[in-house]
């Protein structure tokens, strides 16, 4: 890895891969920017493309476009033959290099890794500018009391969550769209310009997830009626609404499932998967609240998401700008049977149709990439956890709190990795898929799924922000690599606040009001002072949102990356503890000696312990504590 | 790589997966071993298997079998689900690993190179035991005169061979089947059981990748009458022989290709792919002379492979034992359509349903694994130049010799790079498709298609016999690796006299004859006598064709690996160049210090310059020079 800034780089972001979105048959400039290294002038290095046109690789010469002392720009031409292109870079004349998506390879490396360009419609572009705020409808604000539903065990706001199986999910604070319309402020706070709610239609349960139908809202959330003032005040404020679906399954309380049951010679008897009627069914996870869907049924592709009148395509028309798409790894496979693909493709026409500026989010909770799932022509992106919530917890987890908390489904406890082992595995994952699906995908240092991340950084896990700020530090180094890397930013509710949570469950504890406003007695201050600035930032610089993701430093401690846009340029550097100076000289970003670095976040309390010297020539990077500080390189 | 030989252990071999081939709904049993090392005893190590249900992923606890001072034997179950079932393993308790295909990793790693059974149909059994000889028939044996085709330019058997563009394939030395029927002493003499032949149909060229019928052996071979004598002579003596077949394109002197061009309005036209009749068609690689077969026609499926009255179908009648698919990776793939898959799964499946027994082999150039195509359905197998004849390639080639060659279709000369680029590409590319998928595959040094492998080495390119023996200690350790390593050796005719060719076409210089046997002033008789030794000891050895691939040192300039069978375990050094010693514990092999290590192959001139010292306690491996040595652990 200490090769990192010396090594040639080309990514899909619009300095490297310049031209719009392609359609087949056209070709694509891609551009690789090979530094010079010492004796060895950029300029003298023959670059290759090597492509696949139908199946057979294809090896065509890149042009040398500029040079100067730091280094070469070449340019080479995909021809986009297929709907999913694949290709790398052979480098000679200084070695022998091929650059894939995973990095560079000093021998013959397989082509799982191979860059990939995609044909199909690209994801809608207002999506990489986004930043997201997470609700838990039942946990974020109440506006009235409404009926206690009959599954439900009210709560009063302030009670802890009750983890126990049985009870959390019927345990009901009442927060309901209403009160979300109350408090968009919170996200205009935190520059956030996307709302994501987990589900709101009729249920079961306090999560939703096992949805009693899809033709309605819950009337404990305030009905269809209360998204619609939703929708109203959120689109006057221009922040965009993408609502939570669940294609795998549906409650055991659904009326179609009711259907299915009572009666054999039903259309819905179809939508489901009995092994023998009507007690003995497919469930997700084997849970038998929770039948699973049939996609092979034509008739509940119909109903659910194919075509104009279904449940994906009336909701965009109700107003909602996208959907999360739950559990999206299962949808549409049961053993042997594998229709996932064609579910996907179907639901994302269902919404070119007529939605084309929806956002079509799959969960996925390891490796989205797999089997081709965000290649381009299905799920437009994924929650990241595979490539980014997983080795950011890798690297900036508290050894003593992660020693009690499993590791995302994992029976061991979150192992603590150097910033090579976090830059590795972010670059192989994310080699899996083209980079404009990283763009559609989410950010995320937790959400209602997981651990609160100020738990696993070590701020408690109280389920009520960390007073103490015992977990703070590496918490908003965290938050930096949120904010300064490709993806959309994902802030689950309370996050802010420095709140902290052992568990999914335990996550959901209440956001804590007085009045209208965060309780300033119930939070932590600096923490929220850091999310004002960092998400501010990442609103204010391009680089941020859309620029190449070129890695330049990874140590044990610290890793180092440019943000590089045809407007701008900008480097960050995030340490998670002390460390001597990492030596950055300029030529080696791409700089001449001129060039001056201005900090962009002087005011923000992550970025004090990080001491930039020598900027006139060489920049040397040092830590004295855990940190982050992002520089306008001009 | 230092520490491969402390490295857990798992691949596809009955040792590690004990089970008979699983259907859907099978459990298989998966072991790992773990060998302890200082301070850390395997046993308390907690093992975990993840594999995937419905794309989801399930860890499941191993449980401990066996444990002593060496290490521990740990088993888990994989519950095959799916047609490919992926799966890894988790170390925790002395760290945290993962444990994919590709090798041991320290951090978390994508699903790319996962583990995978295939609980479709396995390739017939007979194959992993085979050694095959390929034979270009013009160039072999000739039995007799025959009349010269129309196309021809007669040689005289000692002729250099024409390389110029357009000469080459008109270049005819007639050799015929019966000369191959004449002298199957030659496969005998190398342990080899299957012939393959490069096509032998009806063609306007001397290799007949141009073919002009699929219904008759070319009489300049013999004619159907010539084979069928072939064939029996071959299985007389147990030879099984494999045709080679142009499922991509025909000749553009096809008769079938002669009525599309002639009549719109015949069923033929839709056999290819006109974009506007008759003159301009899609061809392979724009080569006029290749028109491209349309495999969306059900008419051509059927002419070619679909069902019993198929050309796949009947020559396997005629009493052929497999195919060899030309440029497989193509077939069935055009820009946006691709039926690569079903062509695959189609041919396969007219092949199971009259000769099980036969062997499907897919020609790819490059990473055959790309895109599932070897996943188990589909092609048995591929012929290996990515993940075994490139890698070695660039460990063992001359750099002067490299110096004037191309990289196998890459515009630079081969690399030369060290042992452990050899192992990590290996497990790269062979972590992309299932175990038994590389026991159907070919090794091979070198082919027709490539300069021969002993020029690779330095042996000069006379196109004759390095009489010189100037490559031969680096020929010979490439011997050494194909001979041992999991996958079917394919010997090219003549690569065991030592021969040389500086092109695909120069390769193809005739076999030197005096009589009835090679020519003894025209050959490296070294050479051949290291094929004689090396051939029999995988003839004799189950270790070498079926064990695992345990790699346990990989150092520069010489490579160390385990075959381990239930019956046997085998230990191989090869070193391409003096090195010092190589300390491997015996406790590291999972031996007692009780065991022995007797050398199989003393009488080999390769294994002169290994020096085992140190045997009772520790195994230290030397070399003074190239070479190779086996020893079979007791």
């Amino acid at each position: 890895m200490s090769d990192l800034l010396g090594s040639p780089h080309h990514d899909g972001s619009p300095l490297y891969t310049p031209g719009p979105p392609p359609g087949i048959g056209d070709t694509v400039p891609v551009r690789v920017w090979v530094p010079s290294t010492p004796g060895k002038p950029a300029d003298e290095t023959e670059v290759y493309l090597r492509r696949w046109r139908d199946a057979e690789p294809v090896v065509t010469r890149a042009t040398l476009d500029t040079c100067d002392g730091t280094g070469a720009w070449f340019t080479a031409e995909v021809t986009c033959d297929h709907q999913l292109n694949h290709y790398r870079f052979l480098l000679a004349g200084d070695g022998y290099r091929w650059l894939n998506a995973s990095g560079v390879w000093d021998r013959d490396v397989a082509d799982a890794y191979d860059f990939r360009i995609s044909t199909a419609d690209p994801p809608p572009d207002w999506i990489a500018d986004q930043i997201v705020y997470q609700v838990f409808p039942d946990r974020f604000a109440r506006s009235a009391p409404h009926e206690t539903p009959g599954w439900a065990d009210p709560a009063a706001w302030d009670d802890d969550v009750d983890e126990r199986e049985h009870h959390s999910a019927r345990q009901w604070y009442g927060g309901d769209l209403d009160g979300i319309a109350a408090h968009l402020d919170v996200l205009d706070d935190l520059s956030a310009t996307t709302l994501y709610m987990t589900p709101v239609f009729t249920a079961g349960s306090v999560h939703r997830y096992d949805a009693a139908s899809f033709d309605h809202v819950d009337q404990a959330l305030g009905g269809d009626e209360a998204l619609a003032r939703l929708l109203t005040a959120a689109h006057a404020r221009g922040i965009r609404v993408v609502g939570d679906l669940t294609l795998n399954h549906t409650g055991s309380t659904h009326e179609w499932f009711i259907c299915a049951q009572a009666d054999l010679d039903r259309p819905c008897v179809g939508f489901y998967l009995f092994r023998s009627h009507p007690h003995d069914y497919v469930s997700w996870w084997n849970i038998p609240s929770l039948p699973k869907l049939n996609h092979t049924s034509s008739h509940l592709r119909h109903e659910l998401y194919e075509g104009p009148g279904s449940v994906v395509a009336r909701w965009l028309d109700f107003g909602l700008d996208g959907w999360r798409i739950d559990v999206a790894n299962m949808v549409g496979r049961l053993g042997p049977t594998d229709v996932a693909h064609e579910v996907a493709r179907t639901v994302r026409a269902t919404m070119a149709a007529h939605h084309r500026d929806a956002w079509l989010l799959a969960e996925a909770g390891h490796d989205a990439a797999r089997d081709g799932d965000i290649d381009g022509d299905g799920w437009h992106g994924t929650m990241d956890y595979s490539g980014f919530t997983r080795p950011v917890w890798t690297w900036l987890n508290s050894p003593a709190a992660a020693a009690g908390m499993q590791y995302l489904g994992l029976p061991v406890a979150i192992p603590r990795l150097g910033g090579q082992a976090l830059v590795a595995t972010m670059r192989e994952i994310h080699a899996g898929a083209p980079w404009r699906s990283w763009l559609a995908s989410t950010l995320h240092l937790d959400s209602h799924d997981t651990p609160r991340f100020r738990t696993v950084t070590g701020g408690g896990d109280s389920g009520h922000a960390d007073a103490a700020g015992a977990g703070r530090a590496a918490h908003l180094v965290g938050l930096a690599l949120q904010m300064t890397m490709p993806g959309v930013p994902s802030i689950f509710c309370g996050d802010e606040l420095g709140m902290t949570g052992r568990s999914g469950e335990h996550s959901r504890t209440p956001y804590p009001w007085d009045g209208n406003r965060a309780d300033l007695a119930r939070i932590d201050a600096p923490t929220l002072a850091a999310y004002r600035t960092w998400t501010a930032l990442r609103r204010n610089l391009v680089a941020l949102r859309r620029g190449s993701l070129r890695f330049v430093d990874a140590g044990h401690d610290s890793v180092t990356y440019l943000r590089e846009h045809p407007d701008q340029r900008v480097l960050v550097h995030v340490a998670r503890g002390p460390h001597g100076p990492v030596s950055l000289p300029l030529s080696g970003l791409g700089l001449s000696s001129a060039a001056q670095a201005s900090a962009a976040v002087p005011d923000d309390p992550t970025s004090g312990s990080i001491v930039a010297s020598g900027v006139a020539d060489d920049l040397a990077l040092a830590a004295s504590g855990p940190g982050a500080a992002v520089w306008v390189l001009e």
